[in-house]
């Protein structure tokens, strides 16, 4: 099996490779510059915070379907140890097992290849069991901070959440766009609401992972043509899963991460953002979302806020 | 062993426990209001971006020292994988097993109990091997973004890095303060410099984690005073260590965590936002550091971002 | 609430608290002494060996039920690695992330407590986070290998499997005991098969774990009556789960480990060898079955061989 | 850089692939036959049985040397967690994370490739990271139980323990055959004693890895005259380390685990058993060594017993 030619003619359309020089390692997070970032901090209002993270514990949002990617086993290693003898001041310390692409997390850009290539292309087989990410490692990124934008296509729809199985196209995306009044510009990152994740809230682990809403085919040229820095939902697969082209499975990552070198982020929770987003009448913010340096990592979990 | 007079003196000027209600489980984040996120945001004149975090691997900090504090072990649970069939989309996919305070992190509230309490009067057995900390856990904190200042001793003290064994003491803060040409206030973050990190970055690890500079007992004053709602700095313990008063193993611990309800960051690589700071002539900034949102963990891994 | 007195009744008559000294960590194996193994192996005819234990990966027993008790997350660390340079001998190694009570294993005597007490009367809070079980840690057994008996319950019923919530009776231990034509002894090691581990290896998780056969409470006076070293069946629970007495929870584990300090095996597969016990005609045999040994283990582990 | 052609002859002469036929995956174990077994079994006068494992806690063997090969971190997930209700009966459980080779273990037929292959020519690259080894995986070895000869070469050599850096030689083990008054045959498993793991026991890590005697690559065809089924030793890289050949790193390996498909056995406690072998004046025993049946692992603990 190969990839079809339909692919291949949006890869062209939407390919980085090369944009940043060679050696590039962090895609589309080239286009957060100091002046994108200035102009952000400037759109903040009132100084509220959302948090967007879901909680790490063992009962959270894997149900097995993915192997290795495995719910946070969090323990304890000292509970009220008196290290210094009787009567001392006591600590407490935990340690965690956990995919690191198992709650609010992003896609580094090593996360995918396609016909023997990630971003940049650089050989898929850069990738091992104990280099890990040899390129585009997610501590590359350093740090994620830009301009937030959420495009809340559920709302657009004037729906809670968006039926299971719904593509999100570019015409919602101009849809949510216009409703939020602000237009996605170079360096955004923008957050794509579908509502989908309140499955996931309610208890519903298999019916959030599948089937559900997610990003269309066509998504990434939206995205290519504004020079967005990166994107996140409050899906599991980000992409409309199953997909909308049979037997062509996981083309957004593909177009996304390899192509575009654009890093993905999923599971993240929207909720409360969409509300404060309404009540505040304004969708466009300051978003800080850095991911932990795992060194070589293909994603990281991340507590990303947004602050309006 | 009980802990001395000279310490439950301290503990009662700084103590905290009811101001925010015998409900509250964050303590001196409450200092963190919008008006001071608006106010920090105010701070931003260039848009640079300074990460705090030193990179996740299994080299890192720990030496085995403090039993269960381990490394990250970051493993591939799938490389290139071909999910639905050979020529297709393939992923990778990681996991990790680490101690949560093994690299750059926040010590949550639960990290440390003395005289059977945790902050706000809680029993310090409310922490169990299953449920971890029920009060007070690192999610609860939800958001930290904050106007953060740093205070770089060493510079104020013309060196590159503090001595090994001296204790950063008020007057030292207030050096450093005047060198920065601000003042600390309300809900800051403030964020310590010794230099002694370098110790650990040029790979001496065992001389990085012991004697170490670090903060004087009589500091935990010095920050509620001020009203600071974290303080973090570039050692492994935080604290001077061997401590300064013979047999009183983490007072300032106790005093922070306990008594004030502040939380804590430690192996904050502070050296490159430093360089910032001197170049740009100026010590404040607005401080994205949230933690991941472990629940009912003592402490979590943070990326923190200085946004100048 | 407390544990009824028809429960203390059955303790006081299978305690063996001080039967082996005040210092004993081991319990009933003090009952495998080297005569009980030279007979054991006298039983030794064909020279067939039978494996006990489950296969140890992803998709094992546990369904998330009991907190913490994860399935193996078995992780390559290094694939294929040319450590010394290209074309030299390389080398795999792999990681694991497991419950040690997760597969077929033993149950230490310190599993499991009630009223502040574990076995020889040693109190429950010597078991910590930090320094796990301090007394009959599972790495104190040293080597568990002794006559092994089966008594296939199952097959004395005339069943393939018992059906679920099927208390295995002291009449049900006698019958099979009658169909082995092999009286249990002291030192020996009793193997009892409900059949019910069927469900577990067709991929039915749910039905393995509840309801489940097991043992009745009334077994463990039977057990203490033959001065049994070991026990382990083919269930998750071991007893019958939910119990026959309404609120009386884990009866069976208090009476073998605490009171009697006997280690109890679960999950182990006992279809082949009831196949190999019926087609040799009979059902004694060497058992090998040493945990590994886990400082400090509540359990462990263990990849039991039948040896006939 | 390539195998030397001294490599590849000795390779030749010890070559077992196709043997036992192209599906074979276990290689030397197929010479444990049931009259192998039996004959094991007869060797027992005794009864006693002696433990050849190392404690498995986080102050482990290992020392960072290797990447990935972590000491086990051991941790308890409840600790007197009373499910069903206070006053109930109270469970702890524990977890662990470790390699699979960081304590007393087993190599698997899949640790090692070379030339891209492993034992009975399969491609080295059919290990990976999700699938693990899908060849000769751990778990196929299913039972190991065979007649173990003790070769004590440092007591026939009148010493406590061989110098570092000693390599065990053909002309080694036939003294401590002699000195054994036993021929090594067919099926048998030999333990190796150079004493270095005294090193270990003291504490002196370093000095226990690094370097240190070891098997010499004049052995495989030693074992493969006598047709045993497996080797194991007292020493963390089994084979003379740093080797003896210059540039030729790792050749035993290759040819035990590669060529002749022989798992091999490291870090085993042999002191004890030493003692024992000396008190009874007899070197052969029961052993019974089986791995956990790790799912595609090339390697695993396990918990040796000898039995006399």
């Amino acid at each position: 099996m190969s990839l079809p030619a339909e692919f291949h003619e949006i890869a062209k359309r939407v390919n980085n490779w090369g944009r940043w020089g060679a050696a590039d390692e962090i895609g589309t997070l080239n286009l957060i510059t100091d002046e994108v970032v200035r102009e952000a901090a400037a759109t903040l209002r009132t100084g509220r915070r959302v948090p967007l993270a879901v909680p790490l514990h063992q009962d959270g949002i894997q149900t097995g379907m993915i192997p290795g990617r495995v719910n946070p086993l969090h323990t304890m290693v000292a509970v009220n140890m008196e290290v210094f003898g009787p009567g001392t001041v006591a600590t407490s310390d935990d340690a965690v097992t956990m995919g690191l692409q198992a709650g609010t997390h992003w896609d580094g850009l090593g996360h995918v290849s396609h016909s023997g290539r990630i971003y940049n292309g650089r050989p898929a087989d850069s990738i091992t069991a104990h280099t890990r990410a040899a390129f585009s490692g997610i501590e590359k990124a350093r740090h994620i901070v830009s301009r937030g934008v959420l495009l809340d296509v559920a709302r657009a729809h004037g729906a809670d959440r968006l039926p299971e199985g719904r593509p999100v196209t570019p015409e919602d995306l101009d849809a949510a766009e216009e409703l939020a009044g602000v237009k996605v510009r170079s360096g955004d990152i923008v957050l794509i609401r579908t509502g989908q994740i309140q499955r996931c809230l309610a208890g519903e682990k298999e019916a959030y992972a599948f089937p559900s809403p997610g990003l269309s085919v066509r998504t990434p040229e939206w995205f290519h043509a504004r020079d967005v820095a990166a994107v996140a939902n409050d899906t599991l697969t980000f992409e409309i899963f199953p997909p909308e082209i049979e037997d062509l499975w996981l083309p957004v990552h593909a177009l996304d991460l390899v192509e575009m070198g654009m890093m993905q982020g999923q599971n993240w929770n929207l909720e409360e953002l969409a509300a404060v987003c309404a009540d505040e009448g304004r969708w466009a913010f300051l978003l800080s979302a850095t991911p932990e340096p795992f060194t070589g990592g293909t994603g990281s979990p991340v507590a990303p806020v947004a602050i309006l």
